[in-house]
């Protein structure tokens, strides 16, 4: 059957059913040497050198962490894996593997869902994680719901929690470009597409987790809500204060462009744009910090919140769910 | 503020906010001794004492895999992690820990997912698993998408595909009880409360999983789509024929009589029921079953296919999405 639009109608998660499916999906893909067992038993087996293994689970939702009319399948497939393998290497982990969980409308197209799988598969290639398994349900919505898992390489976890006074407190990666992009798309423009592309598809600096973690990192977050907001979760976790200094936060000429175009502030998109899933870390005042990590302030004694260039942050800011 | 129904309206995760929900869902909680980190920091850590990880993923969705109004909250959390442990079972593990991704309208109530998360809690605890971490976001209805991870102690993962002609076919557990329930609540019943709460809740036989496989099973399944339909796939992955005898099939009493009251075939829902995960397994010819497990037939040459008392099974049957 064929529709109006010509689009044939059978080309939907309806008629191809849930195994054709999870097989289109799968198909024809590499595994790395960890997937010891991968897609189409009752579950994966992956290896897991250390003894032990990281594991989390981020779940992302049509129309509340994206928007199909604003990014590509691939672009919304690439996220779900991004915030998960960031999760990971805050962590200081080496990816391995990630397990998707699909809900959908009957009327989904297959070509949508396998774009979909296609920027999964490509995002977890990246970090040379191998897309292990998955389940594929109906739904009234999209949701994609990924867990990752994840190797320390026989090194302690990183934490939230060990940060001390004297630390240097560091960042490695973008930070208000997907903020940026929000704004951009936001006033229904498309461009210009560094930010845009920013927004619909993180690129977390993977690598830069388990580097810091070598360098010895004494806490380490993933940025997910915000800088601010998340270096508020870190403090709190560590019982220390933390000053960010601004002269120290790079703030691109892309974002000082698209401030200038919308009348907004690049500076507080750095401070409180989530989505960029940078990785904020405390190191030892000694430490020398690995390749792409820059000093940002420093930890100070507890009790003295999150501040900027010494005084509390006025504007508010950071994502969170509901509110 | 408190709405006309006396019920205040800031008790909903809207108005408690994400993470003021995800403390009171982990709240309290005793881990075991595999939980070396648990929720509250980018991820968790979980031993893998085995130097490889079993992993499962399955989403459940409101209307479609549960009803609200036919399971409470508790039933519906423990269903949720009761598939996904029943999966680590059929490859022979052992389960370490459980993570949870829920999707939920920001109006849905605080007691509810707190209930939920008691479900949940209660049924990784009854396989000495701990729930190590999860995600909660914002959507149209309420998913439950949950991950497990297990431990093979060393064995070899019991695949499905490795069935030899002669085998002994053998099940553990219930079967067709849940769609004895099932048939019961869509003509508006609610007892008997045996097989009713079967279908709101399973009960999978977790321990005859690594016990099969310790007895030498050649594979192994969860039959969570129907006894025939799950056969079907473990016959194809192993290339094998399977026969299943009808008077070695356990037929309870409670299906007769809910079949007798309903005019429907108790053999039936036994056949073709699904959402029990008992589990079926095939062992070799000379093996001694362990506890709780029943030979209900034979495997035989390939392209035979899934045969019952010989002849194949003329009525349709077993669960497929989306058809």
């Amino acid at each position: 059957m064929v529709s109006a639009d010509g689009r044939a109608s059978d080309d939907t998660v309806a008629a191809l059913g849930e195994f054709g499916l999870i097989r289109r999906m799968v198909a024809d893909r590499t595994q790395p040497a960890t997937t010891l067992l991968g897609p189409g038993d009752d579950a994966a087996l992956v290896a897991a050198p250390d003894g032990r293994v990281v594991a989390t689970t981020d779940v992302l939702v049509s129309g509340v962490h994206f928007r199909l009319d604003w990014s590509s399948p691939e672009q919304i497939g690439r996220k779900a894996v991004a915030v998960n393998l960031a999760d990971l290497a805050a962590m200081g982990a080496v990816p391995t593997s990630v397990l998707v969980g699909l809900a959908c409308p009957g009327d989904t197209s297959v070509p949508l869902l396998t774009e979909l799988a296609e920027g999964m598969w490509a995002e977890a290639s990246r970090a040379r994680a191998g897309l292990v398994g998955g389940d594929v349900v109906r739904a009234e919505q999209l949701v994609v719901s990924v867990t990752a898992l994840g190797d320390l390489g026989g090194r302690p976890p990183v934490t939230r929690a060990g940060a001390r006074p004297g630390d240097i407190l560091a960042v490695c990666g973008r930070l208000g470009w997907a903020a940026a992009g929000l704004a951009v798309l936001g006033r229904g423009f498309r461009s210009p597409v560094g930010v845009v592309n920013a927004q619909r598809a993180p690129e977390p600096p993977y690598a830069a987790g388990p580097a810091a973690a070598v360098a010895g990192a004494t806490a380490m977050i993933d940025i997910s809500d915000g800088l601010l907001a998340d270096l508020g979760h870190l403090a709190e976790a560590s019982g220390v204060g933390l000053d960010v200094r601004t002269e120290r936060l790079r703030v691109d000429r892309k974002l000082v462009d698209v401030g200038s175009a919308l009348g907004a502030d690049p500076l507080h998109w750095v401070l409180t744009g989530g989505e960029d899933h940078a990785l904020a870390a405390t190191f030892p005042s000694f430490a020398d910090l690995p390749e792409g990590w820059e000093q940002i302030g420093t930890v100070l004694l507890p009790d003295t919140g999150v501040t900027v260039d010494g005084s509390p942050y006025e504007r508010s800011g950071g994502w969170e769910h509901w509110r």
